[in-house]
């Protein structure tokens, strides 16, 4: 069904900031545990994360407070949610919400797995990270 | 870098509510203009929505309070944010803050294009096509 023509309506607020372009292999890594390498946009209320998984690399059952949609890209991976263990392959999609514990594991293939993170606020964990790696301000 | 320990702490917090798996060709799809179909996925704060572009469809210049991110996951794009025009490709992103005017133009080759669309909170506009499409309630 095709929706009202008030969709793609004028606008009729004010921008709160500047447009953004950004490519995936520009983006600076970060890696959070050994064989888990994330690449980040932060946004106002939203972290975009592109997350590569080596082969049989685990982010162990863990939760946060930040609510986190997945999207499988490349690859496959065992996920458990809660009490429930799915295969996933490009395509599937994984909603994760507010506290509930969740793991994921780069497999049964042999190969690297890529998967999209969002979370919503952004990740403090993350956003403590790119801190920890900004260059230290010198005051000399 | 690696990140700290913390990062996979033990959850300190109670979920509010159950995970969910979706597979994108499971999901319903809403012809948004002619030759634009979405496959959204509503989530409490976010709504996720794979964006099928038939080739040289159209989303003309618009805005909307909703924050938005997208990525491209196939495909070519000409993509207008604000007064900056980049042709997209796999891997790009663009952050469309709240209110910002943009455009997207499948092209210049003549084939389909995808991508993943972001909305913070889920956009009202999507939302009212997902209501109109559900078949009405009978009181007979």
């Amino acid at each position: 069904m095709t929706a009202p023509d008030t969709y793609f309506a004028d606008p009729a607020g004010t921008p709160t900031e500047d447009g953004r372009f950004y490519r995936v292999d520009q983006l600076a890594a970060v890696e959070i545990v050994s064989g888990l390498t994330l690449r980040p946009i932060v946004s106002t209320d939203t972290m975009l994360s592109f997350a590569r998984y080596e082969p049989f690399a685990e982010a162990p059952r863990h939760a946060h407070v930040e609510a986190q949609i997945f999207v499988m890209l490349e690859g496959e991976m065992e996920v458990e949610l809660g009490d429930e263990v799915h295969a996933m392959r490009p395509g599937d999609v994984a909603v994760v919400p507010s506290w509930l514990p969740h793991r994921a594991t780069a497999g049964p293939a042999p190969a690297p797995a890529y998967q999209l993170d969002i979370f919503n606020p952004p990740r403090a964990g993350v956003l403590e990270q790119i801190a920890a790696d900004q260059p230290k301000r010198s005051d000399d």
